[in-house]
């Protein structure tokens, strides 16, 4: 007899992604066993533009046959659909300030380290500028506390996932520093905890030196489509 | 006796601004009374910056003395304070794709419709051919449907409201043509099922002269900042 797909989890993704990384975080916290599916992002698959014909993005959660995207949008989702280890509280304002600081997340933090990777001179410069101001406010929102909502792990912790094992590559590949641990100790300690917590641990990430390869060749390609960036 | 201000609804907006509008129309939906504040943000205020450290942009909802920004935030926490006429399914993979098309809302129809209006060139007919790709997207997703969940107005209708009434004078000014109805008959259909609804008939807009006079003057000032913008 065939194998049903209809109760199944996969998980589309790309071995580097920042993105991807936060949705096996969420289902390694929940439990929840899934097939990985590696796509080629520079030679994307027909199945891709299927499960993704809005933005042929990954990462892409396929639940019981049915399409899912963006890593924000995935992990409300498994939170709502596994209740264990909530990634959310349920406190209609606590919930939209934890909205607020993943958007702030992507929008301003994650875009302006990106940028100070696939950038030189002086856009490189207000790039590192703009990194670090983004990086005051999460500073003083982390200030005494172990994770972003208080003692446990939730989305907002995911989301900023990459500041903490990602962002130094990037600092180092990009020649520049951003992560300053005398500046910015609530981030530090922060990483610590992040990097420590048993499901992070538990998780798979890309090696360092690989990851490290990967976006000097990045690097490499983009500074010139970010040339004139925001000039 | 002083009034207290603790139970009150406020909200801080511009008067042109798409993203303040749909939280008024979902405001109006769900029969809060509120006090607006029109914010200059060409000129802005101290209160803004103190209400949104992070993007220092309106709309600003302030509910119980509590400061919330970000329309789609805005529009989900509206939802689940105030229950009537609720804005979204209550499924989670329905809710999932709900804030989904409300993402591509802003990402992709407002950022390429808005790019149409800022720009000249080649930089412009890139904009309206994404804008136009955009919109087939949309075209297809309400096909023999009402509105964007079925029968019943709800977020994403909120969320791509300003195609009904704003991106037509977008194109005026900008002297270009999107939204081609035999082209795209759903999204006409919308159109006047959206801007005939109670609700959205009920709330202030905008006198399209006001507005147009607005945009003219936006295009005009942004046009060199946009000029090499995705070359």
């Amino acid at each position: 007899m065939e194998k049903r797909d209809e109760s199944s989890v996969k998980l589309v993704g790309f071995w580097v992604s920042p993105f991807v990384h936060r949705v096996r975080w969420a289902l390694k916290l929940k439990g929840v066993e899934y097939e990985y599916i590696e796509e080629d992002i520079f030679n994307k698959s027909p199945l891709l533009s299927e499960l993704n014909p809005l933005y042929k993005k990954v990462p892409v959660l396929v639940h019981d046959g049915k399409p899912l995207s963006d890593s924000s949008i995935i992990l409300e989702y498994v939170d709502q659909k596994w209740r264990s280890n909530p990634l959310f509280p349920d406190d209609p304002y606590q919930r939209a300030q934890a909205h607020l600081w993943a958007r702030f997340a992507d929008e301003k933090v994650l875009e302006s380290a990106w940028l100070a990777l696939c950038s030189e001179g002086k856009t490189q410069e207000r790039a590192v500028k703009q990194a670090i101001e983004n990086l005051e406010h999460v500073e003083e929102k982390l200030k005494g506390k172990r994770f972003f909502g208080g003692d446990i792990i939730g989305h907002v912790d995911l989301m900023m996932g990459f500041i903490s094992y990602m962002l130094p590559v990037w600092e180092e590949v990009g020649g520049v520093k951003i992560l300053d641990p005398h500046k910015f100790p609530a981030i530090a300690a922060w990483t610590n905890n992040f990097l420590n917590h048993e499901a992070i641990k538990a998780e798979y990430l890309p090696p360092t030196a690989e990851t490290s390869t990967y976006f000097q060749w990045r690097r490499k390609e983009l500074i010139p489509v970010y040339a004139s960036y925001g000039q």
